[in-house]
């Protein structure tokens, strides 16, 4: 599944607009930014259907349909009502309380943790809007009300935003940034109010600083979210999805020895207490999945972890007995959600010195840290910044430990989890591997069926298309749901890079045409990410011509090779020359990390154009070879595997150090009609043969019938 | 000729040794720092002899043999003398004296304007240290004197050095930088000294910062260089060569059109007056050539363009009537090299707007410049801070304007000749492709004799190698100098990537091994650069398989295209993964920018492993495209030809921008034994037949007899 879907993504775009400037933000907030972005809507419901599936472990687990998700978002009013102004008016009243007084208000997409799906009861931004679309900022002063998102949506939101709000179109010449547009429509010294739990502290302390310029004060509303005053008794209760335990086959590690790694970080970096506020990063961390939103195994919870103890902070009513068990066994508290305020609070008020990842750590949890500080450093006669100074710069032990912003007793950097993460063991290899084996098993079928059909002249739509490969994938062991909304493109469809058809305005799927195909599978072992483009005609000399330079810049990008500690994107280039040789390229990234049976999209590697993730492919982890090609109002192409970053042993090695290359996690055929023979070297020729080859070898045993034929048949050599 | 030696390179090493830190600086100083790097030794002479060469153009101009050069070394001692520690006890005695009153004196190897070569008289690191290597630095405090130099000279400096001198092993683990030292060495509070002159102005300004952080104070010593005060009467004299006009022919655009190209740029930019620092800008803008200094046709001098005058500030014994004619017609005023100072006072007391690139601008020019500032602002009865404030944010004009870095009066970003000289015009490009087509008829009959002799075996040094290589250059028209000291490597010594043979220790050229020969010219209507590596008897299978991988880095390179504004670093990797695929690498840069009729290395642009340097490659710049290989103790690989960046016309151009591609300019036949056919593909081999087959086509008619048929022989194809 693709990312960045533009120069200016949808998230960058956010960010820009928070932070007021055009150019790409610095490297911590893009390495949030630009790996995990929401591009499907995030108006799917959270997972409280009654439609469930067993999971290969002992928790229960969900599976929703496309159309059972979008059943349910059918229940927000995606177009405009007559009730909408008084949303806004509501919303303007409470501008005005003596515990509220702000002139502006600042409603993003996000959730408190910086999630790409998030539950519907923080779809604040669609229910104050009526947007449905994924990306998009709304701002509401006393006499404007304004919304901006990406070319995504123009046409969209211009459908589904009421008279009251204005539409700025990210990205468009002339179009102010958010923070333009407040610092020029709000008189000097205005207040801005802003839900603290929706902004990264990062994002939050660049937001201050943006608007200082007109003297604009930054209003950290805390208690409450503005929004949900006003949804009131009709807002969504909060996710109760039952967590349930990753169990240690697949998970390879067990919580304690995690824990104790995280310690040893914290010891190396004088640190007394780390904040885990990542949803993915707690999952991974207790070996713990849950179904809190759709297509990500997690739940809502935050995680502190101290030197003797960890704390689970989430609704203790998804805690099952064994889960309690499991946690027990590793030594974890639970708390509840809430309490990870008061808790950091009492943490910085006893003088701990906290690790807080800025970049994903939310601000109301940074402020009531920085609060606790200053309360701790005025009980010992001194004020804050000078004990920050003197445990920076004095204290030489602490520069050696590779402390980068240590201020106060905050030591803001990324999370000692990110990278562990990332960096797969061999339990969870195996497990990718099993799940890959079963997703392609899944995906022969589904191409032998649709061919047949195609074949009948059957008229099936992009959604029945989509409903249908869920349906071979819920049939294989260990499914629990999708990994991301099916994007299923037929014609000048599969050009939207983010395409997501609905089942009232969706084409039909036919053969005259290329016929894209995105999608993945949250098994209880693994996670996959699989991109088809195919014809079910004739297809003509261009789309041949253009799938075969997508296929060039994948197989050179299969075939990479490079030194330890090259960052991703230094190898984007090999996936783009092919096609730039012809005057054509694509504007999305073209490798994103995948997690181990965890979320679809993960850092903090990327293989991207961007330069700005300079995170090394490090051996066992995973990414997306995923290029493209997309003829606007004509047809889009990819062509995606998954690939395990893994040793080569060379008969050289140049400086002492490894050499890296991948490994294919993805093995369905690719459809050889597309291929423009002559345009392939001989080498490039051996690659199709021999991947066709390791397709047959390793799906052939999942398959009979038809579909083993159709395997047979679409991996013979070329 | 290849750049960026190591990892840590020359000057980056020593950038990163002032600034006391290891990771690379940010962009602007890189730009500066990892282009322009010195590699060959810098004592070579300054350019007094006799022995001229008339030029095309009308000036005189110098041609120097390597051997003359180096005879002329042969006078600044190279190994140590019972001399030396008198330097080190005069310095010291220097520290004590009222009007100095320093702890530490730093000698860096640079001249006043950030030179890659310079001339004898500015080579005070040499005359202090006895170190004739071209990367170093030295730093002399009351108890103890340290020399900084990186690997490739660690064993000449163990030779050079006096037992008075630390060698500190730049890169080495556990090797403090110069700042690290500084500050454990010196008690707290210690005033340490430099010659303001030798630093740019970030440079000091960075160096400032990192040692006050023990309480040390910067002192600029302006007045004098104390390396100077003791070198005395033997200091040699600043050179005096005359300049000359670089016809309009060559030049193609005239002074009066660039000067009004750089006032538009002033005003632009809200600004009164530019500082011009950097030798070769000087000698584009004003059309003039020079011969002060080896290699770089350019002379000392400062330029200051105003709106309405320009200086050029240069000693004015070097200016010809006709040179001031030509001067004259263009506006430009004459004053005194020195005068620099003094005019940048009086423009800074007036209150002029001054644009100063502080990357390359020295810290004496800059500082004279603020203090003049103070001066003006307290006239005006404000502080310079709260001028600057309200220039930079209260004018919205003069944000819009692109300021980037607005202080006092004082704009400090890139000069605007930096990129302007990059892209060449349509006469500079027919030079360059001229004088390449001349280079390459006098290198096809070095080569056609080479192989002679050895097949005759003539014993030939390596040194005596790069002699008869000179004088086949000699006899072309238009030829001045070398643009660099020849790098003439046989066999193990072509695994130095910085070698510089010496008469009385180099190798002779046999034909057991591979001969690495990396040399170029500057002609009156272009500059050369070409590297081949060939093999006189019978290469190894090992030869030929890491020959033939470099050749498929460099065939890669070559054939790329890509999307305007796409930086050089971007395509670097092209050129290095065939020797990834083998474990194989080199570590310098694939290439850098070169001037036409100027400077063998020059900016912005460049492509490289590091990812700091962000200028896109642009229409009419001109790369080198030298991927390599080094074997230690064994061999050295590497085939460089120039390229110019042009537009390609292709079927497609997606987004509706330009898409680029390169035009070769060095045509010499690539030895074909050194390529393992089996290895190239047939598009690779099809390279190399065109290639050849252009080659014969452009060279031959400047050739006849042996060498005509050695160039047929030769261009054959595979």
């Amino acid at each position: 599944m693709a990312i960045e879907a533009a120069r200016l993504s949808p998230s960058l775009a956010a960010a820009a607009a928070f932070l007021g400037r055009r150019s790409p933000p610095t490297a911590p907030l893009l390495r949030r930014l630009c790996l995990l972005l929401p591009r499907r809507s995030l108006l799917a419901s959270a997972s409280t259907s009654s439609s469930r599936a067993s999971s290969g472990g002992n928790g229960r687990v969900v599976a929703l349909s496309s159309s059972e998700l979008r059943k349910r978002r059918g229940s927000t009013s995606s177009t405009p009502t007559p009730g909408e102004d008084d949303k806004l008016r509501s919303l303007r009243r409470l501008f005005a309380r003596p515990d509220i007084a702000i002139d502006a208000y600042i409603v993003p997409s996000q959730d408190a943790h910086q999630s790409e799906f998030i539950a519907e009861c923080f779809m604040r931004r669609a229910y104050l809007t009526g947007f449905t679309g994924s990306a998009g900022t709304a701002v509401v002063t006393k006499n404007n009300a304004a919304f901006w998102t990406d070319g995504r949506y123009f046409l969209q939101a211009e459908k589904e935003l009421s008279h009251d709000w204005t539409l700025l179109r990210s990205g468009n010449h002339g179009v102010p940034t958010t923070i333009e547009w407040l610092n020029d429509v709000l008189p000097s010294g205005s207040r801005v109010g802003i839900d603290p739990f929706l902004f990264s502290s990062d994002a939050a302390e660049e937001l201050k600083a943006a608007i200082s310029d007109k003297n604009h004060e930054l209003i950290l509303i805390r208690d409450f979210n503005l929004v949900d005053e006003i949804w009131g008794g009709s807002r969504p209760a909060p996710p109760k999805e039952p967590t349930r335990v990753h169990a240690i086959k697949y998970a390879g590690v067990d919580v304690a020895s995690k824990l104790s790694f995280v310690r040893s970080q914290l010891d190396e970096n004088g640190c007394d207490t780390v904040v885990i506020s990542m949803l993915d990063e707690v999952a991974w961390l207790l070996n713990m999945r849950g179904s809190d939103v759709p297509h990500s195994p997690v739940f809502y919870s935050y995680l502190t972890v101290e030197m003797s103890t960890a704390t689970l902070f989430v609704d203790s009513n998804k805690v099952s007995e064994e889960v309690l068990e499991h946690l027990k066994k590793a030594g974890v508290k639970l708390k509840s959600y809430e309490a990870i305020l008061s808790d950091v609070e009492r943490l910085a008020e006893k003088g701990a010195k906290l690790w807080l990842d800025s970049s994903s750590v939310n601000a109301a949890i940074v402020s009531v840290f920085r609060s606790g500080c200053d309360r701790y450093m005025r009980k010992r006669g001194k004020t804050g910044r000078q004990i920050g100074k003197e445990a920076s710069s004095d204290d030489p032990t602490t520069k050696k430990r590779g402390v980068q912003n240590m201020e106060l007793n905050g030591l803001y950097k990324a999370s000692p989890v990110t990278l562990a993460k990332s960096v797969k063991n061999e339990a969870e290899i195996r497990g990718m591997k099993n799940s890959h084996l079963r997703d392609a098993a899944a995906l022969a079928e589904f191409w032998c069926w649709i061919e047949e059909e195609v074949r009948n002249n059957v008229a099936l739509t992009e959604v029945q298309v989509a409903e249908n490969l869920l349906g071979f994938r819920r049939k294989q062991d260990g499914f629990i749901e999708t990994s991301f909304d099916t994007i299923s493109g037929y014609g000048a469809n599969g050009a939207i890079i983010h395409y997501n058809p609905t089942p009232d305005s969706c084409s039909s799927v036919g053969s005259d045409n290329l016929f894209l195909l995105d999608s993945g599978a949250q098994y209880v072992d693994g996670t996959t990410d699989i991109t088809r483009t195919v014809h079910f005609g004739e297809p003509s000399p261009r789309h041949k011509e253009c799938f075969t330079r997508v296929l060039q810049g994948h197989i050179a990008l299969d075939q990479a090779v490079f030194p330890e500690r090259t960052p991703g994107f230094v190898l984007d280039v090999l996936a783009r020359s092919s096609l730039w040789k012809i005057g054509l390229d694509y504007r999305h990234g073209t490798g994103h990390g995948v997690g181990a049976a965890l979320n679809v999209h993960e850092g903090p590697q990327s293989i991207s154009y961007r330069y700005g993730n300079l995170t090394a492919l490090q051996k066992g982890m995973i990414v997306s070879n995923e290029p493209g090609y997309y003829e606007d109002d004509s047809f889009g192409i990819r062509i995606e595997n998954l690939l395990l970053v893994k040793e080569v042993n060379l008969a050289n090695s140049f400086g002492g150090i490894s050499y890296l290359g991948f490994e294919k996690l993805t093995f369905v055929p690719i459809q050889r009609k597309l291929i423009d023979l002559p345009l392939l070297s001989p080498s490039e020729i051996n690659w199709v043969n021999e991947y066709h080859e390791q397709v047959w070898e390793k799906v052939s045993p999942f398959l009979s019938g038809n579909p083993l034929n159709w395997l047979l048949v679409n991996t013979r050599p070329l």
